[in-house]
């Protein structure tokens, strides 16, 4: 299992409104989940607001850093939406009317006060890109080399994800399992590292340790994540052992 | 107004299980929020795994880059937990036991199992570090310099935050006021543009443009922020009129 090729990539969210506070970000945690899926692994996530040196600092330094880099944010019709000028600019290319995504637009639009300039905004592209479908509003994400352009709008982020599943080469989904203790992880961080050092050499695996206090009581998760789904089981089985010896009683599948 | 010192913050989310979608991050937000108050931006977020070498460009890039540096996370007994020393490293100092830390440890632990070796190590700080008094449970917060690490967990995190309130020099505090329209946001671009343009000439704000689709229904908050109240209030009274002139509804507080 050593050296097999492990794919990453990057994500950068792009708004004001999330490094204001005004609202809580959700898709960090939407598109880590669906790249483990994908057998690509969340390397870092770099939050920027709407300015367009910082955008363009951000995607050129994870886009060649990382296989894949992701944004999220600033592709809609406003003033403050810069996403795809900052990124043509990063890359050295020019912005252009992508025409399927004008048509795309202009039959959304038809129903719904016709395509004006400001929305014809929206089909707007680095020069060189392709679309990537939005299965729940008018305006496409965008595809330029390993640079993947999204929708800050959460469920509309999840349809264009929907659409590239499957598209992207990676490597085997990481495995995640959970057992949890009612025990205090300070009382079982010896035991912790040495079963993952035991079992790292072995298959390239992480425990995560997540404690909780709940009802007055202390608590804590303990996760086995890895590649290699029978390397996760021997790991977490031995964990088991070890904790029931201790004394603690296992649950299962975390607490 | 123009030339006034902005002062600004960089935050550093340390943990495997942000990247990997196991945990919904609520200390981007939670940050972002008591920031404003403190009359503090923050300027750019990094999410970075249990890895050393990542923790270390993060912390001393963003360290150098803003007037303050947060982390949060990997800061417990764990084997995973190794914020402390990356941080150390990024500095080039040792790593020490902060003889005030261990007394609390010690009295904290003294009707929970006593103080043990991997709980001691909670009371590890890099050296010439200072504490940030944990309102909520037994182990401190670290300051040194201008770099603050707090807590994953966020309600922890909370009472940290809460301990440093008042104490860091800050300018004055970002004002954000909301209105909500049921129009597309794209059919009002030109006017959100024309308004930031003639308002931002006379003060530092900016008008950002939030659409939601509710109950078959499509609709926009605008948000104008600032440090000057009187400007903020005066763009949106420009903001206003100028949608009502068109024809929209304003609500006061946003939809």
């Amino acid at each position: 299992m050593q050296g097999e090729r492990i794919w990453t990539a990057g994500l950068v969210v792009i708004g004001d409104e999330i490094l204001s506070g005004r609202t809580q970000d959700r898709n960090i945690a939407q598109l880590a989940a669906w790249l483990n899926v994908q057998g690509i692994r969340l390397n870092e996530v770099r939050v920027v607001g709407d300015e367009t040196g910082a955008i363009v600092e951000a995607v050129n330094t994870l886009r060649s850093r990382c296989d894949y880099c992701f944004t999220t944010g600033g592709i809609g019709p406003t003033h403050d939406d810069i996403t795809v000028d900052a990124i043509a600019q990063g890359l050295g290319v020019g912005v252009v009317h992508h025409p399927q995504a004008m048509a795309i637009l202009d039959a959304y639009y038809a129903t719904r006060g016709g395509l004006t300039e400001a929305r014809a905004r929206m089909a707007r592209v680095p020069e060189g890109a392709a679309l990537i479908e939005n299965r729940v509003s008018g305006a496409p994400g965008i595809r330029i080399g390993n640079v993947f352009i999204m929708a800050g709008v959460p469920h509309i982020t999840a349809g264009m994800l929907d659409a590239l599943t499957g598209t992207l080469e990676g490597g085997r989904p990481v495995v995640s399992r959970t057992i949890g203790c009612w025990v205090a992880e300070s009382e079982v961080a010896d035991m912790l590292r040495d079963v993952e050092k035991a079992h790292r050499d072995r298959a390239e695996l992480a425990i995560g340790s997540y404690p909780f206090f709940r009802n007055g009581r202390t608590g804590a998760n303990f996760v086995v994540r890895g590649p290699d789904a029978a390397a996760v089981d021997a790991c977490l089985f031995d964990l088991t052992t070890r904790l029931e010896a201790a004394g603690h009683a296992v649950a299962a599948e975390g607490i």
